[in-house]
């Protein structure tokens, strides 16, 4: 089962994804795809994990997803992935196309086969003005598509807002 | 019964939260948070005010949010605070972390012992790429974190775009 | 019939607004707003060309939107108009305040008489924090008012996240 959280920043879409990883019933593991390049990155990471249970597994990484997912994903176990957009972020600094491409593809092609339960959350960035910048606009143009394609696959897709979950697609939370 | 309306900018949320305070049949109080700055804001206030019925009283308040809800929150009355977005902007230019933590707690405390009906309008502004400068981030930080908690203690929530409202949360409209 | 789609950036608005139109059985004129007025936007015209069936009717119009809409609606055709915020912004360049008033009252005066299917795709930017300049506040306000006056006038009003719809107002998709 395939979860995806979208919402805003600051919208109560990853304490969302921690409920829905408690209510699994399942071990969890938690990977974290941000990176602590500054102090402020770095508090809103402690942040966070001050809030997850201690019995979570960690793993951090920050660009090869797919190959964390494969190798973490179980049956008896939840993976929740915290977030995309900083993953899609990371890609994007690589300033590598080709590899933003393959490890792209390597996600949304493992997850049809990933088994147990795994819930992933992004940000949507798309509902402003975008700022000027080519990065920015680019940045918006591939976490809008990586959503679609995401949304595609996953069994129930969210959109968080105040803490308030609005089911897209799938069973009601 | 307290009301909390999201929505963009121009997305019609102030017109929603009037037309309830009318439907409420009770006498309303209008909170108005904004503070005629320039010009632009001079504009925007007086467009505002054209279109409230004349009867409303009227009450403005940049920052001292709870002490006037208190004092002006009777159960025959119906208050319409317009909007959160720039109370908490208000407090946030005072530089002064300490007077926002003790407003916000201050607001967030006062809700629940508030008699008669009470509808607040927010802005939601989380949803796109955020600007670079430290205010911006901390204002959508600050915006999110105040929403997550208000949705929590108000009885509905309701997030409107291009006039049209979507309950998030209790009786529909 | 009269069908607003809105969405964010990449959401698949144009992606479902095509569907409709397909679905609708109808042969279809599309109405091209946009203008390649640089390489970037020339690729993005080209891309959404593309994807579109090649016996559909194509119409390019910048400005004169509810003249070519009074043109070619028919009983038994379907219009698909891509995207009104272009043509907004179109408009908002000219820096000609009357020309856009007066093709923004002409649009919504020629809907309710239009015959056959019109599907109107717009883009939600109002969500975000409004960056700096006249023209981006501006334009997030004439889009914001645009949208509330076409919502109104439409028999179906959807917003699109991340390729799903969510119908705001008539009867589901």
């Amino acid at each position: 089962m395939l979860d995806l959280i979208l919402g805003g920043a600051r919208s109560g879409k990853s304490r969302l994804a921690e409920r829905l990883a408690l209510e699994s019933g399942l071990p969890v593991t938690y990977i974290a795809t941000s990176q602590p390049l500054d102090k402020e990155m770095a508090e809103r990471i402690s942040h966070h994990r001050a809030r997850r249970p201690a019995e979570w597994a960690l793993v951090e990484e920050p660009l090869a997803l797919a190959n964390v997912l494969r190798e973490n994903a179980h049956q008896d176990r939840c993976i929740l992935v915290d977030c995309l957009t900083l993953w899609l972020t990371n890609l994007l600094m690589l300033d590598d196309p080709l590899r933003l491409a393959e490890e792209r593809e390597a996600l949304l092609d493992c997850l049809a086969t990933l088994p147990g339960r795994v819930v992933l959350v992004s940000n949507e960035t798309g509902l402003g003005v975008v700022p000027l910048g080519e990065l920015s606009r680019r940045y918006v143009d591939e976490a809008g598509w990586l959503h679609q394609a995401l949304a595609e696959r996953c069994q129930r897709v969210t959109f968080v807002m105040a803490g308030l979950p609005m089911v897209l697609k799938g069973e009601s939370i």
